[in-house]
């Protein structure tokens, strides 16, 4: 499926670099557990780090009751989010040439805030195993009192597009004879080895579900 | 110095992680190539990621003049960005005190348009040494074309906090009993060897103002 593009999502600067199908832009969107959010306060645009979760065209934030992101967007009803992962830094004979390959996810969508135990809990579910994949079925679930004091937010994506950077670096024709370095320097987010805390149990060892998942990173990106 | 702390800056929940002085603040912002820029646009707020520079007390950014994002900031005389570095995934036995290990940095800061080619050479200055210190030495420097197709914006930190996690994951006292794997996986941003780009001098090695800077990003984080 593709996203309509309108006035909210189309592309204006690098239309080649632009994605609106539903694969590419969940792909990206999983491939990090954080974004950054964007609400109005007093007037005034914000911008936050916050983790989430996505099923399917549902993503899902939590937060304490207090914070004012999560009333903020409540209120406006709707949100843009972005998420963006780094891959390359692009170094061009000329400084205007200087940029970077990347992809990066921009969502709109509509906000409503969960109030039923059980669609919390499948929300928090949802933060969970877009954390690390299956990690829900390991832990202890959320208890009545947890639930009550965590607020959970599910934003339909009502609209969407991704833009991916993934070229060699360029330069003017008339620049290519100036004799500077011109290359990409290769950037990559890695899971280190999973460090068993304290006060645990010394027979268990690292569980499948976080070893696959910090394989998988490392070798996905 | 520090930043006082105001309702805007003031950081209300976790104030334990909380920093306000410009040291912690620029060594977060010096981090990292991007940051998250919010911006309001027909009443709506936005946000969309960008590379930055700083120097001293001064952020600068370029876009293009059609751009709506710095339009909008323009406009507004003031603007919000977060700079966030995900450090570690913090797995509890409880699904409610999974959290991260991370650095961020807000600013609110106050919006100029350069207009003056020595300035907006200044501030493009920043953002390629920014990205790769004394890159700019090392570079076909802006042409008064380039220049004038390039809207460079000043924005001066008049406000900022930080939010620094770097803690072992926890649990509730009587979770500990429950045998779930508990720990830390490391998550960590790293450089690969540069990669020389085609039509360049084949005599040219990798020059030292590039691989040091792969190296100390590497060892440095």
């Amino acid at each position: 499926m593709k996203f309509n593009t309108t006035e909210l999502n189309e592309v204006k600067r690098g239309k080649k670099k632009a994605f609106y199908d539903e694969k590419t832009i969940y792909s990206i969107l999983d491939s990090t557990a954080i974004c950054h959010i964007a609400f109005n306060h007093n007037g005034k645009a914000f911008v936050q780090p916050i983790n989430f979760g996505r099923t399917g065209n549902r993503l899902y934030i939590h937060g304490s009751h207090q914070n004012r992101m999560t009333n903020a967007i409540i209120e406006a009803k709707e949100v843009c989010l972005n998420v963006m992962v780094l891959d390359a830094m692009k170094l061009s004979r000329s400084a205007f040439h200087h940029s970077v390959n990347y992809r990066s996810a921009m969502v709109f969508g509509s906000v409503k805030e969960l109030t039923k135990s059980q669609d919390k809990l499948l929300g928090l579910k949802s933060i969970i195993n877009h954390f690390v994949p299956t990690r829900w079925e390991h832990c202890r679930n959320p208890n009545e009192k947890e639930l009550k004091a965590t607020r959970v937010i599910e934003i339909t994506i009502e609209s969407a597009s991704a833009k991916i950077a993934d070229t060699p670096p360029t330069d003017n024709e008339k620049d290519t004879i100036v004799d500077y370095w011109v290359g990409t320097i290769p950037v990559k987010t890695v899971y280190g080895d999973p460090i068993p805390g304290k006060c645990m149990d010394s027979t268990i060892g690292v569980p499948e579900h976080i070893s696959a998942f910090v394989e998988r990173k490392n070798n996905t990106g």
